[in-house]
């Protein structure tokens, strides 16, 4: 088995506890001849911002672009709710983002059958959901220019963010969806504003192309992104994967993994393109939630999501899908025998810290 | 009594069926004297195109700035799905708002009691339910240039879309919500995403200095766009009002109608500042759904969000306040005799066409 180099960014604060519930797993798995992974831990984020004054250094981006695959727990927390705008938290991940090239974001919403009662929707209307969204990362109006604020005088200021799109871009991430799509249901929902935005026009006309000339046997259809964010309340099943740009797939994402009651069990992964020589994709892996400063340093964050991301990067990284199902089985089964961590804590159920819930899954392994 | 003057712009698909109701619901109020308005009907959107080959002409362009208000249908459907952007159906609708200077949209989002079941929520997340969106209406990614499209050879387009926000636009939109939560239950929260848009970071600051300047008996929030939309379908009932752009109002606004069940209830209001002399303001009233070409012209729309979009006009542009709660009366009580239009159909109810439904409200006043 070829060493494999993982770049541990646990972030701030619950990010370093669910992370070293990751790193127990890992080593149980090297430790067990099951893996064999190498693993650095950087800082990005406020912890960055504190020993270093960046939202993550110099030094941590190189390890992040020489690792096999990133894994990152989460940023921000009031503490650096004032520092300046170019070194806050999240410019540590915006970061990694960009110059990791990693333009596919896939955030599946699933919703666990025993957890589906966690959710505020009825239960008919989300057991065995399963949507994946698949979000454009590196582009659009997180990274256009201008980005600025002009001060006009008399107390007046101007702010301007500018939404760009190109055609390869648009073209890239559509195959990635339509790809995934014939690995499930085979269905894309693509999702812009086209009737307001004239970037939501260049992204239908080129899903459009990309549809009619590479995947005429996936069913496209185009939604636009406010009746998308309806459809997703009123019916959410109807959907299997959805395809959008960096901005709509913030908020349509975070919608849809709280349909499914259980936000601390999702996971996503971030990819970049095929490496020209070794077909290898940047990779970075993490929790759909945040850092949620209010429980941190309790032991009550629920591990599951991270945990899942690492399973992402077993899948989509290191083609060891074997291991992946485990991992993957492993929390069902914990779930199944109603290990429950606070946020997910239902009647009859055992609460079970997060360090707890971390070794009861690795006990399955 | 003053006469005033109604310009109706019934717009396309259902768009006509529900204005048909609030011509002969405007029709029995003067009969009965309990108003005097003066109506002119107007062409927008799909069959302005028709009639003009532009989503609305000079001509009712003039009527809708010199009217007293506008009531608005809804506009498109797949028949012009493919005409030139610049007169495709949402044109008329957004020259209407620019134009008239419509900078404040109003979105309620109630829960009517005999519709909670109709929800895909639970109904102890929804039931009571009563949130205002207080969406920015003539700015942001809108109205903002550059907003082109240019072909850069070799196959590849780049397309741009500019959200530009200045002080004093913020600072009305603020001042509308934090002027409404006074009259409800006196919280606002402000959404924006300041983690990744300038424009989001201007938001922040100017809407946190009018409520220190101004508004410090009402309570603040800030909340991120993205989770706003998580915290809609997690737990609508923590918000009172929400104030939020363009975009951001668009897809929230929506999704926070969904969670109630009955999109085809729910009005909404579009206000202009008041006259330096008159004190008047221009006002576009219009039902937050569209217009439904599948169901058009069977009969089958619900005219109850056109009705109650009416109401708001009574209660906004001609202080004619007792007139709208008697109307918002006659929409309750027929919901509360059982007469449902098919979408919001329910067991043991009676199901009424468009015209039997506005009808029964008439029959009320
Ligand atoms: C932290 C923030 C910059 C980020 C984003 O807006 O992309 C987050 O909300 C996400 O969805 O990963
Ligand atoms: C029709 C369309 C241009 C419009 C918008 O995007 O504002 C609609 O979705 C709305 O919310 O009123």
């Amino acid at each position: 088995m070829a060493q494999q180099n993982l770049l541990l960014l646990p972030g701030d604060g619950i990010g370093t506890e669910i992370m070293a519930e990751v790193e127990k797993l890992i080593a149980h798995l090297n430790a067990s001849g099951q893996s064999d992974f190498a693993t650095d831990t950087g800082l990005v984020g406020g912890s960055a911002y504190d020993a270093h004054g960046v939202a993550i250094s110099e030094e941590d981006m190189a390890k992040a672009l020489a690792a096999d695959a990133v894994l990152f727990g989460a940023v921000g927390g009031p503490k650096w709710d004032d520092v300046p705008y170019e070194v806050r938290p999240e410019a540590g991940l915006l970061r990694l983002r960009k110059d990791m090239g990693l333009f596919a974001n896939l955030r599946p919403a699933i919703c666990y059958p025993a957890l589906a009662d966690g959710s505020s929707l009825k239960r008919e209307v989300v057991e065995g959901l399963d949507i994946l969204i698949v979000r454009e990362l590196t582009g659009g109006v997180y990274f256009g220019e201008p980005k600025e604020i002009h001060d006009l005088g008399n107390g007046q200021k101007r702010a301007i963010d500018t939404q760009v799109y190109e055609t390869y871009e648009i073209e890239r991430i559509a195959r990635v969806a339509f790809d995934l799509a014939k690995t499930r249901d085979n269905r894309v929902h693509s999702s812009e504003k086209r009737n307001v935005m004239k970037s939501g026009v260049l992204w239908h006309e080129v899903v459009s192309a990309i549809h009619a000339n590479e995947y005429k046997d996936v069913q496209l259809d185009h939604i636009l992104a406010d009746n998308c964010a309806m459809q997703l309340v009123r019916n959410p099943k109807q959907f299997d994967v959805i395809v959008t740009d960096n901005l709509f797939g913030d908020i349509l994402s975070d919608a849809a993994a709280m349909l499914t009651g259980s936000l601390g069990m999702l996971p996503s992964a971030s990819l970049g393109a095929p490496d020209a020589t070794t077909g290898k994709r940047k990779a970075l892996y993490e929790p759909v939630h945040g850092s949620a400063p209010d429980i941190s340093g309790q032991g009550m964050a629920n591990p599951i999501a991270m945990i899942a991301s690492f399973a992402m990067a077993l899948r989509y990284s290191f083609e060891m899908v074997e291991l992946a199902d485990k991992v993957e089985g492993a929390i069902a089964s914990v779930l199944d025998e109603g290990l429950r961590t606070g946020d997910i804590m239902q009647d009859g159920c055992k609460k079970v810290s997060t360090s707890e819930m971390g070794d009861a899954i690795i006990a399955k392994l």
